[in-house]
């Protein structure tokens, strides 16, 4: 590129219509010219070429997406992690925002993917690391997404669960029993003192547990169990499947008893969880399968707080994704990002229930609170309920009792304050 | 766990069915005992918890993934990454192959997906670093896939091109031009020699080119051009939209003059392609949005042939690929294992036309058939030939010529054989 031809492809905020443009936070490593690479990646995310050849015109005033700002520092080490035919020259980490005009593809989840983690984002010349931090977007172009049905004041409504976590477990065995004793475990662990019993992200509409049978005695489970308890009683039926199958399964889990559906967001296809909005009548809860591929280093791919952002656009709920522990190798910053993700204001959307997971169990909730400051989440337990040495109603009891020792103390008049 | 639970998620291949279980290879990078970390991650993916409390049964043997093969090399220097939580102990780099019972989630590409790029895989304890690097179906599985609708044959006998490599062109200005400026350089690559015109994977069904319009128009262009030269031409319409719009755009675009239609695979979602696979009456493209995001790194992710499959399993009759040359970040041997995946055999599924690209032009072709070592490949040129500084035709002429050239080459007897 010429430094003409660079200049169009940078601009100043305040030269843009602000609602015509998504705002992109990207870091990057690039071989040469940081300017340049920038440009690049604009250019290649937007109109590559932007003139006919032999006519005078130029399409990058209206479809160019343009820098906003650019920060680079040296690397004089060369690239933090090797890549293949890594491009020559001086290496430098960069820190990029880009306003990309969302009319070059109008609210299409798709091509909202393919325009920000697509062939223009990843195959920039010159840039061979990059990874896409964090996504805005202007109210103009929310306004054409609907967002959570219930969000997190419906679901509360729903549970009649007020000024503190929502309590939620996976049934295990996750895969491998019938309907019955399945049903038998939910039941256990809704008396225990469970809000929500889900199936695990893996247990489909298999032969060996059919949805139907499946649904229908959670469903009586749970009824028993809100009559037993007084306190209404949630059961979150996995309807992942192709996308084609996504509503009549939405059906045959909510007719035969399910009172909120799971889907496995990426698996499906965001675009899958948009469509079965606009049918749901029960809470939509996403579940976390594939997004650590592509999320989990710091230097490459995408942050998963753009991914949770897109799934409160496309209408979940509840948003299961890894939280605290060793074994989700999640930083907590990153926890915490997600969390209020889930949170913070959205254009009209309400917001989702973040349900941060990973090994917890009564032992670990109060350290979940105090990280994250709110009671607005799910504590999901799985093997910390239906593994406790004393069954999942005696699981489900002990997470109650851990709460109830952390509300005791928090209402209760705090030394400083007496 | 103990060194009798570990054992649970061992065997020998031919102590299996294999027809029940998908083989998957993986290489990790774990801290503690390879041994313990491979089990883990068998069982995260399958039956994490693989009995009630109480209840004398052991699901491993139907449910639980097993290692076939395990190596492993201690790495003294630690992970080949840095990770967040990284666990202690000694770090191995190790590679295992897997087979995991595929009656656990059956024949749906999302269960599918959350089985081997799920959280099982991503969040196995010990294992912070893993690449999901192959899958292989049995016949068993692969007979609920109808795969390709025409397959290479099918699209050779569509385009009469026979014994040579299919000439693609993408049509550019890829955003911003209105439909009949649009079509006329549709007009001039078929006239100039090209096969196949298409719309670049971010052209969507926009205010300001809608798909009906460029489909009327780029359908009377191309009818032209094949009334002038004699020969079929194809083109290719992005419907590349929510999934709930797919099947009607395709009969858009259809019923308006295109001869094929572009998909955006993973933003779409393969469900989604396998849907219009159903069906579609004409090819289905595939391009390659987002796959770079979790296929770069060498380390980490999922490699792109796994996706290459999946893509052929869904129904793609051309798969459009990264390619050689260096704005394409990829090794050779991985553009070469991805055409492989494409047409070697894969039980009752046909062929994909494997399509590299990337800065590809009449200079890249003789490089390009060479390293392929076949002519089944599909050819693309964007700028190649749509900015060729004496327009379209000369620019699809330019790469016929160059076919010429190399044909001649080597139908001519050579010096060897005289």
């Amino acid at each position: 590129m010429t430094s003409d031809d660079l200049a169009g492809f940078f601009a100043r905020r305040d030269e843009l219509d602000a609602q015509a443009y998504l705002e992109l936070d990207f870091t990057f490593e690039c071989a040469g010219d940081p300017r340049e690479a920038a440009a690049h990646l604009c250019s290649e995310q937007s109109t590559a070429q932007w003139r006919r050849v032999g006519v005078d015109e130029d399409f990058r005033p209206r479809f160019a997406a343009k820098v906003l700002a650019l920060e680079s520092t040296p690397l004089p080490g060369g690239f933090s992690y090797p890549v293949p035919d890594a491009p020559r020259g001086a290496v430098h980490a960069c820190r990029a925002t880009v306003a990309h005009p969302h009319g070059n593809f109008g609210p299409r989840i798709p091509n909202l993917l393919s325009a920000v983690c697509g062939e223009g984002v990843f195959f920039a010349p010159g840039i061979p690391l990059i990874r896409l931090e964090d996504i805005r977007f202007p109210d103009s172009y929310l306004a054409a997404f609907d967002g959570p049905q219930f969000g997190v004041a419906g679901l509360r409504e729903r549970l009649q669960a007020f000024n503190r976590p929502i309590f939620f477990g996976v049934i295990k065995p996750n895969i491998g029993l019938p309907p019955a004793p399945f049903a038998e475990l939910g039941y256990q662990s809704w008396i225990g003192g469970l809000d929500v019993a889900k199936d695990d992200e893996m247990l489909a509409d298999v032969a060996w547990c059919p949805l139907a049978e499946r649904a229908a005695l959670l469903g009586e489970a749970r009824r028993r169990a809100e009559r037993e308890t007084g306190v209404p009683k949630m059961y979150v039926a996995n309807i992942t499947d192709e996308v084609d199958r996504l509503v009549e399964l939405h059906d045959v889990a909510v007719n035969h008893g399910a009172n909120a559906v799971l889907v496995n967001a990426i698996p499906v296809g965001l675009s899958g969880a948009r469509m079965l909005r606009r049918h749901a009548t029960v809470p939509m809860i996403a579940h976390f399968p594939f997004i650590a591929s592509f999320s989990r280093l710091a230097g490459y791919g995408v942050h998963s707080r753009v991914i949770t952002r897109l799934q409160r656009l496309a209408g979940f709920d509840a948003i299961i994704m890894p939280g605290f522990g060793g074994r989700m190798f999640t930083p907590e910053h990153e926890v915490l990002e997600n969390v209020r993700a889930c949170l913070e204001p959205m254009g009209h959307l309400k917001p989702s229930l973040p349900v941060p997971g990973g090994s917890d169990s009564a032992s670990t909730l109060d350290a979940v609170c105090a990280k994250l400051g709110t009671v607005d989440f799910g504590f999901v337990a799985g093997r910390g309920v239906f593994g406790h040495p004393m069954g999942p109603a005696a699981g489900a009891a002990s997470i109650r009792q851990a709460w109830d020792a952390i509300a005791a103390r928090t209402t209760a008049p705090s030394p400083s304050r007496v």
